[in-house]
């Protein structure tokens, strides 16, 4: 037997240079019996699933400040950073009792699924579908945007749009490489950031209370986007607070990663996974009311070149390190925000693939999703990831605003769907205590579906409207690619009552054999293969089929037949000229098959196809591609079996296609 | 029989939308048989064949003012143009003779090959190929600049890089057509550009007599290109001549055009031939020393933005249509010069792949440009040429000045080679009068010869040197083409003493199908295909494999197949399960087929691959292309032959690759 792992090496080829690249990048393979090992302890996976929501404060409480300076009321930032904390700690523990009532995990889209039906479900997988290329898209954008505060020229050269790719594809061979690398690359980061705002946040309050109150207000940034203070009122002032809230709530997207990626978590899963949710919540809240207590007590104004984070570390902090040692602190912030967003476009990462695994499963995404690559990540629910978010990032120019005015519809739909279908599992099921699940879960579907109705009005004219029309199509496509596996099941899949064709006896086979204008050594190989086909059976029919292109060339074939072949298949074989007269190669071959077929209806008509392979890539373009060519028309013909024998000049220098290595 | 013309439809496929826009702008194909009628007569071979040279005029005079006007010599012009004058008579003279001595036509390249030998002629069609390439550019790009001068606006928007590509597509389009169509489609706008020249020369001629030789001069255009008269003299000064006489020879490329095509003409081809090649000349000498002399007159001078032809047109026939009726001509000349220089473009397309064509079955050129097109004409050849040429002309701005650097270098090399060859010829054969045709033959070689030398040398910082350059790479090239053509036939082509396949007795056959995660119908095909292959030889194996990817699946798989297979196969099959532990799909099947082929060695393996087709674009993306990469995967390893069982969900949906119909 040939080791498969002995590796002679028989010439250059593309697929050797592809392999060895891909290996390089992405890692050596890993066996099956690995994947339970790759589950992760909370230290790991606390940045793995929780820091989209982490990170956002990088930008939630800015996005929330925008709407109210374009009105001069920037002092409601404390206000509506209260109301969103309350709404956080009640999806929080909504959340927890779901992972709890759901500890084999699959999240949002399987509960809803199971206890809300088929379009429900699809629903949900949409809204997350789209709120996972969203996080990549937003967080990308607010990590080069607090880059390009901190370094302006960066905008000039390269430029947002192209950093955010660089980055979205930096992210992608990080996660092709497997979880438990994700798990160490992501670590650092997320706590890095959690740290830096920290001391921001202790700093201020620090100084706040060592000043009796009275700080210095921060200076006001270049491109300020600025209003009189004062003037609105009415209908319009409930608006655009409701407007700043939806903004803010971008804080909360994230939350259902944990709840969704529960089978991610070293055993006991449930309780791991409910403890990782707490701490996320926990630490959101810390730093998500000190952001904006600390934009409260600076008076910090939004400004289009420079992040609100940005601002408060360098007022905070300093920003000339010779002045001041301190000002290393705001150099720090803005790398571990810049590194906490890569972790959170990672949650996207992480958990998308495996909800499209899931969803693929049932039937609703291409059965391609739900297969495994070769480093246990779903390597093509990644790349799809990959290629949506950069044509977003793209199309709407790296710019976080406009962003964000396509995200957390979707998040909060699911939001709402998740907890109306735990409140549906507790009235079926009155398990013990479920009055006081009940209210938990009657609390958060009733409030998460207000906040829903609120961000998709408020925001609907900035883009939830492109979202709320997105969801019905994407189910619509989710309805038919499952509509196709379902008629795909009925036709093919064989049941008892089926007529088999193994049945019945096996029938004498009619072999055509293709000639080419020469017999050269490939014909010849293709013949005794035809031979060896019909040899055995009395009814077996050969044939030799040449279609002429060029008279002059067809007669010297004649001449070389009679020499070479009919000698030895004379009594079997005969050869029969077609003509051409538009110098056809296809057409001809087709029409003699079916006067060949009707002469013997109901059988199957093998063609022979005699190939050759000059073993050399630049050669190969020397010579026609008529037997590709006529292998795809032939395939896509009922009732033809296609037989390949392919004749290798170089027969050393076969190239492989065995991972890449090649023999 | 099926009718292949009755063209039942079965629905929308790319290939037959395709076949339709084609039919629609290229015509219906043609027979062999109909490519007799579509020989020229002189009336529409002159414009075909000869207006490469004949539209030259339009740029040729206002190229060799251009180095004079940097020395402030342009009144050299009228004798530098009655020695261009002197030398194509020579070249006349000599190509009527080549034309007689080679009835059979083929032109430079076969005259060069016979007689000179394998690289003199790679050297001539090498050296053809890049002027043809830049006769298109050329042409182009001067009816561009004819346009642009008379309408600045197009300069702007769509700029002239864009106008030239936007032609040339459009004449590729009018060849893939076909030769008559080319013939009708052309001769009008040559016949018009001589009429409109004549007139101008005429009317010239008319008012110089007129008024005593004492013509107004025309106003200085813009842009003007201009040095204070006199300051040039010695080496200098002979350099600046020389220079100015090899831009102006770019008048006589496409002369070689009527003798490479004698075979497109109607019978008696050679006579019809050289008469063509004199009429050209005569009117060819009598426009270009006419436009010579009107710009002599006129002391036009030359201009960035503004043709030398445009400029004379305006002056004699005025621009305001609504103050003079004759600037009607002004215009007409404008669009005759610009139709006259698509129809030179013309010749490139007509006179290449005929070229390529004659060296592609010599085997200097990949083999697919000998083949007949569809419609007669050489597609390959157009497409290449197109392609080619659209990259020069963005490279060089659509730049006439920058382009006719380049230029000409390559026509008189291979006007030298072909008198030459001439000259070889006569020596050789010495018929009678050969004494005369020495003569003839002789003074061509020499003086093409000694342009050749002095074009290289004054044009060699212009861009001559590329052409220097890339002729020997070109020559290697072909040299290695043929190289690879002549190991093929050693390597293929079968000879009385070689060893037959078809001398042995037909071997036992093994026979391997490959099964994937679940028994469909089209499993069930495939096994009845290998049932069929081996059933009637006792020693013919057949056996089934299986990847496990998941061992569930494979779980269900085989009790599945213990109640659809083994009750009919049995005693014939075993289904073998090789496991995957990296989940790979197909470097397990080869290691199975190592270890297959290792065990009865010299055997023909035949592996089955069943495939199924859903019959729908679309939703064939829903399924893993497992079976095309096996496909793929298996025909690159020789000793495998590989049998495509292809199951149709929808046999009456079936797709056909026939020239585009669908059944």
């Amino acid at each position: 037997m040939t080791n498969p792992t002995s590796g002679r090496w028989a010439g250059f080829t593309w697929q050797a240079l592809v392999a060895r690249v891909r290996s390089l990048l992405l890692g050596a393979p890993l066996a099956t019996s690995v994947q339970l090992e790759h589950r992760l302890p909370i230290i790991f996976a606390l940045p793995v699933f929780a820091s989209d929501a982490l990170s956002s404060v990088s930008y939630a409480t800015e996005e929330l400040l925008l709407v109210l300076a374009e009105y001069g009321i920037t002092d409601l930032v404390l206000y509506i950073s209260f109301a969103i904390v309350a709404l956080l700690i009640i999806v929080g523990i909504s959340f927890r009792q779901a992972i709890h009532l759901y500890p084999a995990g699959g999240g949002s889209y399987s509960v809803v699924r199971d206890h809300l039906g088929r379009i429900p479900g699809s629903v949900a997988a949409s809204a997350l579908t789209i709120d996972y290329i969203l996080t990549v898209a937003v967080s990308v954008s607010a990590g080069v945007a607090a880059l390009t505060s901190t370094f302006p020229y960066l905008r000039e050269h390269p430029g947002p749009v192209w950093l955010a790719i660089l980055l979205i594809i930096l992210i992608t061979l990080v996660n092709l490489r497997g979880t438990r690398e994700s798990g160490w690359t992501f670590a650092l980061p997320a706590y890095s950031f959690v740290t830096m705002i920290g001391i921001l946040i202790i700093t201020s309050v620090y100084r706040y209370i060592a000043a009796g109150g009275n700080v210095a207000p921060a200076p006001v940034p270049p491109n300020v986007i600025t209003a009189e203070p004062g003037g609105v009122f009415g209908f319009l002032a409930a608006f655009v607070i409701m407007h700043a809230f939806a903004n803010g709530c971008a804080a909360m997207t994230g939350v259902e990663a944990v709840a969704d990626g529960v089978t991610a978590f070293k055993p006991p899963e449930a309780t791991n996974a409910a403890r990782t949710l707490m701490i996320l919540i926990g630490t959101l809240i810390f730093l998500f009311l000190g952001v904006g207590f600390a934009t409260y007590i600076y008076h910090a104004r939004p400004s289009e070149t420079v992040t609100l984070v940005t601002q408060l570390a360098a007022h905070v902090f300093g920003t000339d390190i010779q002045a001041n040692y301190s000002a290393i602190l705001y150099y720090l912030t803005t790398f571990a925000t810049l590194a906490v967003l890569m972790v959170a476009a990672n949650t996207a990462f992480a958990g998308f693939p495996r909800l499209a695994a899931i969803v693929a499963r049932d039937g609703y995404m291409p059965k391609a999703l739900a297969s495994l690559g070769d480093r246990l990540v779903f390597t093509r629910g990644i790349l799809a990831l990959t290629v949506v978010s950069i044509i977003l990032v793209w199309a709407l120019n790296a710019n976080v605003t406009r962003l964000i005015g396509l995200y957390a519809v979707g998040v909060f739909l699911t939001f709402t769907l998740t907890q109306t279908a735990v409140v549906r599992r507790i009235l079926d099921q009155r398990g013990p205590g479920w009055q006081r699940r009940l209210i938990i879960g009657g609390i958060g579907a009733l409030a998460t579906g207000i906040v829903t109705i609120v961000i998709a009005i408020t925001k609907f004219a900035d883009g939830a409207f492109i979202v709320l029309i997105l969801i019905p199509v994407l189910v619509l496509i989710a309805m038919l690619i499952r509509r196709h596996y379902e008629w795909f099941d009925r036709t093919m899949i064989v049941h008892d009552y089926d007529y088999n064709p193994l049945a019945d006896q096996p029938e004498p086979l009619t072999v055509l054999v293709l000639i080419s204008s020469d017999i050269h050594r490939g014909i010849l190989e293709g013949l005794e293969c035809g031979r060896a086909l019909t040899a055995h059976h009395p009814d077996s029919v050969l044939r030799a089929v040449h279609v002429e292109l060029d008279p002059e060339k067809s007669a010297r074939l004649k001449a070389k037949w009679e020499v070479f072949v009919e000698p030895y298949l004379g009594d079997k074989i005969k050869l029969d000229i077609v003509p051409s007269p538009y110098r056809w190669l296809i057409e001809p071959v087709l029409d003699y098959i079916d006067w060949t077929d009707l002469e013997r209806t109901g059988d199957r008509v093998i063609v022979v196809l005699p190939e050759f392979e000059t073993g050399n890539v630049i050669t190969h373009f020397l010579h026609n591609f008529t037997a590709r060519r006529l292998r795809t028309a032939l395939l896509n013909r009922p009732h033809i079996t296609v037989v390949s024998s392919r004749f290798f000049m170089r027969p050393m220098a076969w190239r492989l296609g065995r991972g890449g290595l090649v023999y």
